[in-house]
């Protein structure tokens, strides 16, 4: 599927029948687009980078596998499974993964328009 | 912790030191609250029962461990890892959670004053 969606506006299915982009080299998003929010599921490959950026939309997101050493706002955190963030917008953040890679759910609102499948 | 939050607005850290409260029988949420999303580490007992009811909050959500049997505006799916949803704002759902119970990771825009740590 791209997104399963319903006439009553609701999204749901595997997220691993969502089609997958790879928006930076070695990292591939998945996403559900509601109204107000955008999950995305996230595979980062070992070592795979995401430089320092930011976005107005708020973001959150929760470690489900592997190791992300993450950078917000100039602080350092190497988050592993059941660790948790929340960005709020335009604060700058970046990512590493680990040697193993990592899987995350990353959450955004408004959705991310560039994200969307 | 209740929730780490940096004098940035950041709010990082293990879900599991968040205090988790009890906010139907055998469902415990563990919230971590932006300005704008708030994410809940959800555990489920197994055969605990959400009743339906509905919100104004757009609500998603995926499953971490175990099944859970998921309502949404009167159509069942049964769901599993890696499934995920998006609950439109006042849509009416409920839930009921497997033999083994349930992990989810639920998102709510705006946060639930009511499952505020």
């Amino acid at each position: 599927m791209s997104e399963r969606e319903h006439s009553n506006g609701v999204v749901w299915g595997p997220f691993g029948e969502v089609a997958g982009r790879e928006t930076v080299p070695g990292i591939t998003m998945r996403p559900m687009t509601g109204e107000r929010l955008m999950l995305c599921w996230v595979d980062l490959l070992p070592h795979a980078v995401l430089p320092e950026h930011h976005h107005p939309h708020e973001q959150g997101g929760v470690v489900l596998e592997g190791e992300l050493n993450l950078t917000i706002d100039g602080v350092d955190r190497r988050c592993g499974p059941g660790d948790g963030f929340i960005i709020p917008g335009d604060v700058p953040h970046s990512a590493v993964a680990g040697p193993n890679g990592a899987q995350t759910l990353d959450v955004f609102t408004p959705p991310r328009e560039d994200f969307r499948s």
